[in-house]
């Protein structure tokens, strides 16, 4: 594939047969004993527990539903053991140690479509799960070492904003049949209320405390400390309320986070799986979640290392997209050979790790100060120091406090992130634009200049893709097959939209990222600013 | 008492010795057949039902509590039967019939602490509240006959928006306090939990839906309805959601309204009291809840009244505020009599009422479109048909469906109502000011143009002795004198605070109400914009 002319610092011009790989390592070398050796300070330190903190609240709410659907193959041990190997690779091998590796909403849907799709076969579901990884770890080499990384600038924000509604739509829906299930299945009537009082609890206090950022109360520091810890604080305050006064009168009513009462698998299982003795048929049949997979990182690990390099945190270092895609396909292999999740890029922790390490300078833009970076610390330290954190948790006394927390907390957790997500979304924004009252209508995006009715047509045809792809995730089996629907936007984006559309509707609409040019487009800063209280 | 030359339609000028009553007479007569011709309407009849409902269920939230303070000797039918009655009485012989009247937060309170005193005292409840009724009732006439109403013109923001805040604040106490009996009385876990999930949800849902102005879909009829309806709203959906599926299991457990089975007394005493046979001395008591009463419906009604009479809804008819406390005081002595609780102005459903009747007419001004009040249709059907509706809900079938509600999901309500009068409220706002950080403080109102400093000692003064009332409130006995207090917040801003600060900044902080121009000052519009969705 050619690729255009592009800024050298950002993008490593043609890359086949491994020269995109070569690139990174000659251009990231000169930097790797000072990655080491920079930004060992106070600062560095609370941004290491900030991502640590921002990380396992949503790695836990995932692992937490990934034991209840898998029967116990996975659970919180596996989902925070993989982060801890993933991010340790990560950090040490990478190019570009700055962006933050974990467990996505997206690989928990997969992984219980992926165990659905094995009981039905009566297969092994770690041993095919393995396959799929290594298989798929496989892959992400070949991507790298043939330079298809570049394909990420076909990515816009039409099939990138379609599937955060995708994802927020399955977050709710998830924590919506969590509390109906409380009622469904059999247990004493005062659980299941406690827990409906948890669950909508959780929601209620991590949003009221998500929005401290607008209030004016204190100081800034103080709000925006809030703000970040909103759902880790929410947590330990339906915690503590779960176990005060008569709610620990339900005593082992309550269902709590599932955690082995010392290091170790969560079903007992030796952490080295006899993978190689699944079926030759299935050995094969794992290349089709592979594939998945494969797409899946494609697009959400590159679009979350491109947030977490964006112009204005002025990193100097340089990029490595090949090298990176290629430590992932190491890790991926890694987490697949002990039946774990596999990790890529976090949205939004990968980018707030950036800014976490930005010097800010205040300058005087237009009468009004504007914190503006003047240097980041580029280091692998606090990468390197979260990923062990995430490890040191499963490790007694601490693991025992995760198995204090209730699981409708983390319920709860599922609907404050389907909503935290949806202000800043452009298909959600659209939708809401075309449901209100004409003469309430307002919105300063550069697309508003369009004709009405265009909007309108163009936002229906994503809103029902939307809907399509919601209802292929509900199907079972082919439900796995959603990151191949999100790659097909971006053929639907580049082949049929410019035959219904002219050139400049589509440039206002939904303008295409020139990567040369990336980090001045509106996307770019946009999913950061919007994503930024969005703890997925 | 000497009064300033004033508006002649709006204010009577000298009025002692039953001149103002005569004054009132004289310039209503002319106008008493066109209040029963005019208005027979579509927009009239819209309006007794819009009335109906925004008092309908206030007026139950404090009869419930009522009823469970007073062990039964107040209850829904005792309140309603009193909005009845008493709307009958004022909407056909008042003056200025466009008043809305009806049972107050206020005077629940006041209702409470006079059992408490009349348990103490090991009185007859009943006899001695209605003697202190009687009482109330005559000063209010012989207030009327001297011209005393004038004296309002003292009453500034200072205190009612003390006041405001105060009845904010007791409303909240009192929701919480409700919310803490389900765990400490005994009683099934379930049902606390249950309880809880009604009362809260029902506070969250009415927030929810009040806020309906804001939204931006729909149309603004749709939206300004829902926002209007808000508390009826949400008791309906948490009473069908208490009504619904495994709730239900609850059976008996759930505590609901209490209605009688047939109309009747809630306890089954006979409806006229034999009042006269209390001892001679608790007769004498009886003056002192007789003056507090009177104290606070000088204050209450008239501002409740002055409310629905702003200028902006142009009337024509003129006021009449003499003869109006006059026949309030008919009112009251009719309610004692009767043993249930007397009636004054609502706020803010008098001044909601007279918006309901205003036709409108669109005009552009400062290029925007802006609805003037072209004309209002005053008269007295609508005052007299939504009285009459409220004593129809205590028949059968009507009564059993009062049954149906839950006694959770009003303490919910008390909640509602507490948040729900907050903003507009100055002395709130300028806590909420002084507590901000400096750099995001922001205001429009013309007090910030004074030193931070000033707004800070002024607010630190105010805030201490609406902490002080409220502390009043929670003694006993003496708790029923904090209408006295209120009162006295009018001497401290007229003979204390002008020696503490000088003209200019109480000007700007809290201006005097100027009679002739008193609709034209920001404090009577605010107060009803600040109201509007506060359905005290």
């Amino acid at each position: 594939m050619a690729t255009p002319k592009t800024d050298k610092t950002l993008w490593s011009g043609p890359s086949a047969n491994g020269r995109g790989i070569k690139a990174d390592l000659r251009r990231r070398r000169p930097w790797y004993v000072s990655d080491w050796t920079d930004g060992w300070n106070a600062k560095t330190t609370a941004s290491i527990f900030y991502m640590f903190f921002t990380s396992i609240a949503p790695a836990i709410t995932f692992a937490e539903l990934l034991d209840s659907e898998t029967e116990g193959k996975i659970g919180v041990v596996e989902v925070c053991l993989s982060s801890c190997i993933s991010g340790a690779i990560f950090s040490i091998f990478a190019g570009q140690p700055l962006c933050i590796v974990g467990v996505t909403g997206p690989v928990m849907i997969l992984t219980i479509t992926i165990y659905q799709l094995a009981d039905a076969l009566d297969i092994n579901f770690l041993y095919f799960y393995s396959w799929a990884q290594i298989f798929a770890g496989v892959m992400h080499m070949l991507v790298a070492f043939l330079g298809w990384c570049d394909g990420i600038k076909y990515i816009t924000n039409f099939s990138c904003h379609t599937f955060g509604l995708l994802i927020a739509t399955i977050y709710a829906w998830t924590g919506i049949q969590s509390i109906i299930k409380y009622y469904t299945r059999s247990g004493p009537f005062d659980v299941a209320l406690m827990q409906t009082i948890i669950a909508l609890g959780c929601t209620l206090v991590a949003s009221w405390l998500a929005k401290s950022r607008r209030w004016t109360i204190g100081n800034e520091r103080v709000r925006v400390f809030v703000a970040d810890y909103a759902p880790t604080m929410s947590i330990v305050v339906w915690t503590v309320i779960s176990k005060v006064g008569r709610a620990e009168n339900l005593g082992n009513g309550l269902p709590h986070v599932n955690v082995p009462r010392n290091f170790g698998t969560t079903s007992g299982r030796p952490w080295i799986l006899a993978f190689y003795s699944l079926e030759a048929w299935a050995i094969v049949l794992a290349l089709v979640p592979a594939l998945i997979i494969l797409v899946l990182f494609v697009f959400d690990h590159n679009v979350s290392s491109i947030m977490a390099q964006s112009k204005e945190f002025r990193l100097k270092k340089g990029s490595a997209y090949h090298l990176d895609f290629f430590v992932l396909g190491i890790c991926i292999v890694v987490t697949g050979i002990l039946g774990i999740p596999p990790c890529n890029g976090l949205i939004p922790q990968a980018p707030l790790h950036t800014k976490s390490l930005g010097v800010l300078r205040t300058e005087r833009v237009n009468g009004r100060n504007v914190d503006v970076v003047e240097k980041t610390w580029e280091q692998r330290y606090t990468n390197l120091g979260q990923a062990v954190l995430t490890g040191v948790v499963l490790i007694r006394p601490l693991i025992v406090v995760l198995g204090w927390i209730p699981k409708s907390a983390l319920d709860g957790l599922f609907l404050f992130m389907a909503l935290e997500s949806l202000p800043g979304n452009e298909l959600w924004e659209r939708v809401c634009l075309v449901v209100s009252e004409p003469s309430l209508r307002r919105s300063d995006s550069p697309w508003y200049s369009l004709d009405f009715p265009i909007i309108t047509r163009f936002t229906r045809l994503q809103f029902s893709l939307a809907v399509v792809i919601f209802a292929v995730t509900q199907l079972p089996f082919v439900g796995m097959t959603f990151p191949l629907f999100i790659a097909a936007l971006v053929l639907v984006r580049t082949k049929y939209l410019p035959k219904k559309y002219d050139a400049r509707t589509l440039e206002l609409i939904d303008p295409l990222i020139d990567l040369a040019q990336m980090d001045k487009t509106p996307s770019s800063a946009d999913l950061l600013e919007a994503s930024s209280h969005n703890p997925i």
